[in-house]
């Protein structure tokens, strides 16, 4: 928990206050945040000194909002707030997300109106988060385990078998709080005592339902609560929309268990799309009204939308979907701590982490190569110096943030300071 | 029945003849027969002067043959042989297979040892038949719905409720005599006093399994019992494996509704992988061992199988893989008789068949344009005539086929004399 310490107060402060004055997922406010800063961007409002778009999304919070008291209800509750200027925001789980809003903005200030902002590529301006689990690894190894609230039998024992395999295999799983799908892929990955990420649409100290209060508690303790909304925040039909992309960004990839033609796990698979994350569908009878949406997206049967998911029968199909563990290194060269426990390598050069580097593949290797020591280099620049393509240099970044001998900061990656051996 | 009288009793013979002397799907047979004609080829194995290949494929039987007594007990059980030379030979459905076994003897001949002989994709050189249907549509308009004996409540519920529907939407189905899947599928086609083909691996005087006798006396009343092999012989292994390919090749499409992963079913859907038709598998619960082969082929996970098979979860599924109705002919601009029964604008010229051919669309009507009265054209040759590519030609085909329009022969397709309006 150290972490916070690092992040001066007024930007923590002036986080605070934007994660409440607007509704999650407003490419305006992200946009206008991200050039003027976080502090200004937060005084402004206050002082209702803003563009005209700025100030249609806030007006009517912006006098109404006592950080204070929301800090104050976060850490009754345990709850922290992370914002991009900690060390463990998962910059490399949003950088898609980032890239698309970047794009998505700037065809709109030059006048393409289908560019519109509607808001669901737009990364969060700060997550309010409880729990141990560090999340600056998520989305280089974590599976997000959706669907039906009204699952059948069939569906929540193999959303239950999928969480408890996949975080076996640390794996993290990644879900919403609802029950059915949701409940039971969490109930499987506590069962393996791995981890698991269950992300709310309202505010961490209002479990919704209030039925899985205690499956709250139960994944602060060892994995992680994220919610977009401050302390105190209803779960409005709204909030899970916006929730939804945040599950598909925090997700390696994506699984669909169990989904009606309708269901809002469809709009969570749309945006594991859109990101170009892997998109997988577990099959099911015919028969089952349950699994008429997974079998639409077997089909690429929706409309508009490019492609079908991958179907998946359990976990190893899973993992050969989103990479197998540690692909980008050769395994049998790697150190046997760093294979057992990547953690075990860091903090201090040691032995253990030039023979990781020693076990790299070329690809991993070359990033690494390119990788600056205090510098941090986006991807597309890590592509030219490499020679790698964009994909590739990307598969390379997650193994080397899995294995810690990289870092990712607000402006792309460096090597990781604590695995300097010289 | 009067078609037998149009083909010479000696051609009859000796395809009697043939069809016992050696065992189906022999290539080496089917182009020496093809090559020499029936009559001589028969003689000749008689005789012992054939070339080495052909010697080797009949000296076990070449001289234990009795016609009399195979046609005899044809007879009998109310079964008749069906030659190429005979007018309800299928001829559109085995053009694939043609074309294959062809080019296949040519790249053998020509020293290309992996071409060897390997059977699967030769024609049958007769078929043994029971029942009232005319086989010359299939393939037009037929699906074959295949799967595992050791079928679950599921997929039996599946194949009924398949066969049911496509026979009730004037679809034939094909499928084999085994107990789960393929008795499933009869028994739902016959429930809607539709069309239904059993191709059975064995005479057709011995029924298999012996506790699906009924069922064969129930399909050759309205549907049609097929098999390679003469009355009397016994199904063995060999015969199930090269009775597959008939099943695929009789068939628009086929659907594996339950396969284990060893299924012969899986068979049957490399047949029709390799004939260039449709392939589709119906999905179940990936907890179930009788959905693992379906779950493969929709993953097109097999070794060295391109592609994979589409997803299908009911009747309309189905029908848009294999082409809707009618297609190829606009609809509303057809005659309402044609429309609900095409059989009915046949057996003589009136203003029907004009008004058929009025409807059909552009490509339909380019074919029907190209097609000779009396002289047989190939694929190939109607697609330089019509300048369409082959597989519209072959689609226009299927639409001219299904009204009558058009008749195939041994040699291609020409107008149906039946059709002329004079």
């Amino acid at each position: 928990m150290g972490a916070e310490a690092d992040v001066d107060d007024a930007v923590l402060r002036a986080r605070a206050y934007l994660s409440r004055v607007a509704e999650p997922a407003s490419v305006v406010m992200w946009e206008w945040v991200r050039r003027v800063g976080p502090v200004e961007a937060a005084d402004a409002i206050r002082a209702g000194v803003v563009p005209e778009p700025v100030a249609a999304a806030t007006a009517a919070r912006r006098e109404r909002i006592d950080v204070d008291a929301d800090l104050d209800a976060a850490g009754r509750h345990g709850i922290r707030l992370i914002t991009p200027e900690h060390e463990d925001w998962p910059h490399f789980a949003l950088a898609a997300m980032e890239r698309t809003a970047a794009r998505r903005w700037e065809q709109w200030q030059g006048g393409d109106r289908a560019a519109r902002p509607a808001g669901e590529a737009v990364p969060p301006l700060a997550l309010w988060v409880r729990g141990s689990l560090a999340m600056h690894t998520l989305a280089v190894r974590s599976v997000g385990i959706v669907g039906a609230r009204a699952a059948t039998e069939y569906g929540v024992h193999v959303a239950s078998e999928l969480g408890y395999g996949l975080a076996g295999r640390d794996v993290a799983v990644v879900s919403g709080g609802a029950y059915g799908i949701d409940a039971a892929a969490h109930r499987g990955a506590l069962a393996a005592e791995g981890a698991t990420v269950l992300v709310s649409a309202g505010g961490l100290d209002r479990p919704y339902p209030g039925g899985h209060a205690d499956l709250y508690e139960r994944i602060a303790e060892t994995g992680l609560l994220i919610s977009e909304s401050p302390p105190g925040a209803a779960p409005h039909r709204r909030r899970f929309l916006s929730r939804n992309r945040l599950i598909a960004a925090l997700s390696t990839g994506t699984v669909v268990v169990e989904a009606g033609r309708r269901s809002g796990a469809l709009n969570t698979a749309a945006h594991a799309r859109r990101l170009g994350r892997a998109l997988m569908a577990v099959p099911g009878p015919i028969t089952s009204a349950a699994s008429v949406g997974c079998h639409d997206l077997l089909r690429g049967a929706e409309a508009g939308e490019p492609g079908a998911a991958r179907l998946v029968t359990g976990v190893d199909d899973v993992l050969a979907e989103i990479g197998a563990p540690g692909e980008g290194l050769s395994e049998p060269a790697l150190p046997a701590a760093a294979s057992s426990d990547p953690r075990a390598t860091s903090g201090g050069g040691s032995r253990g982490e030039q023979s990781a580097i020693d076990g790299l593949d070329a690809e991993a290797s070359a990033v690494h190569d390119a990788l600056r020591a205090r510098r941090f280099l986006r991807e597309d620049e890590l592509s030219v110096i490499s020679a790698l393509p964009v994909p590739q240099v990307r598969q390379a970044l997650a193994a080397l943030l899995l294995y810690e001998l990289a870092e990712s900061g607000p402006d792309g990656y460096r090597i990781n300071p604590r695995s300097r051996t010289g």
